[in-house]
């Protein structure tokens, strides 16, 4: 086996820590793999002063301190790490969910650094659809359940925002069948204990689509997660259908896991083995 | 530059995510580096009920879900990464704080997978000193301010117990002159945010001692830390003249930075040269 050198990018309100059962098994095989915090996540969060004091009523409509965030800044981050890392070979980069914008974009501004784009049922935005607002309107995305965890009104938080610190049973639970619906609640409380709150805005409306030019020459793998709640199988099934017409000369290889959203959490080893062998 | 192959524990109520800055930057430089989250820790922590209701009179005194833990646990999974990653070249093996207790019993249980162990401020447990509630009571520890920030009667919970999610004022300032004091104090809530309450309190009791025949003989490495206020410098300093009496004929090589306990937020870019270039 060849190894590989893997760039990972969370989703919405996650961060790099939760890749580290993935990345473990990556390291263990042989690969080089590193999870990035994109700017306002993770080691990188600030957080609303309400939430740092368990006020939840003020919570709930406090301007976000990550409000100004775009998706510019997540390519800048990516690209940086990107250039890093493929001095020493070129970078397979993986995005999950929220994170396929940016690693779309990403992918767009340095497609010569990387070996092969990555979706774990994410978001492949495309010049007809080039952003998640666009993606996520589409029917195939209606049956999508996580809207049930967002709290407060975005145009005033200025973040699409989620409460990881209510324990109260109802709240878990919708996120758990929205994100996490094949693990235990005590395991899904061990994730989304280390989620943010606050994902920025502005980042489901910037323009983050790829062309056939760039981001289209790229091999690229689709890993679709048949039981996900959030990004629906035929939700996922619609992008790879409109990202191969807009890169007819090179379609997605396809990957199935029988997983929910979160497929790092519920099956770390065959989503490591589906990796390994891309 | 010989590419090393990194694996890192960290201490007390920290986790893998801590450490994410220091390994990005050695994989940037080529190296291969990974954050392991010891049992009971970040991804793996299993939380007090009353911690996650936010109900803080309750969580003072509530028995610890992890309190079962031993060192052993700690051992048994640091060495099976160690086997899995030592197929691919030898380990350097960096501990943090009361990750050397755990590094050094993982070390003495596999000394053939470790190229090097590295100390950063972290506890040397020696036959005489054989763990961290020994070395912690020697008089050069005496002026650890790090008591300040634990809650709780850790007989009845089990754990010596800290709450990141309280955001007093005074006691965040207590937890950032303990453990960050050359961070701000936003800085320090983006690292205490991701901090856990519990670390099980026979971990502090368990013998981790190395002895010459088999720790003793892997090259090892000190990294001092000179402004840090839960592992006094004078302490670091015992503990290495400790260290070498017991293995005379295999002292430490000492690097020094003018860091807090914690260099891995505050001086990112020096740990990681320093790391590089041992």
């Amino acid at each position: 086996m060849k190894p590989k050198n893997f760039l990972f990018v969370h989703g919405a309100w996650h961060s790099a820590a939760h890749w580290n059962g993935v990345v473990e098994r990556l390291v263990g095989m042989g690969h080089g793999a590193f999870a990035i915090d994109l700017p306002g996540s993770g080691l990188n969060a600030t957080y609303p002063q309400s939430y740092l004091r368990n006020d939840f009523d003020a919570f709930a409509n406090e301007p976000s301190p990550v409000g100004g965030i775009h998706l510019a800044d997540y390519v800048d981050a990516i690209t940086a790490q990107l250039t890093n890392m493929a001095r020493h070979g070129k970078v397979t980069l993986v995005g999950h969910s929220f994170g396929g914008l940016a690693i779309t974009a990403a992918a767009e501004a340095t497609p010569d650094l990387i070996d092969r784009l990555v979706y774990l049922t994410a978001y492949v935005p495309v010049p007809d659809l080039p952003n998640a607002a666009a993606l996520a309107s589409l029917p195939e995305g209606q049956s999508s359940i996580s809207g049930a965890i967002l709290i407060g009104d975005p145009r005033v938080t200025g973040a699409q925002r989620i409460n990881p610190r209510n324990a109260d049973p109802d709240y878990v639970e919708k996120g758990r069948q929205a994100l996490y619906n094949d693990v235990s609640t005590e395991e899904y409380l061990r994730f989304v204990s280390y989620c943010n709150p606050d994902l920025p805005l502005a980042v489901a409306f910037d323009n983050a689509q790829g062309t056939a030019e760039r981001w289209g020459r790229i091999p690229r793998t689709f890993v679709r997660c048949t039981k996900d709640h959030t990004i629906p199988l035929l939700l996922q099934d619609r992008m790879i259908s409109e990202a191969d017409a807009a890169s007819p000369n090179n379609k997605f290889q396809i990957d199935t896991l029988p997983s929910s959203h979160s497929s790092f959490a519920s099956m770390p080893d065959r989503l490591a083995e589906v990796l390994s062998g891309n």
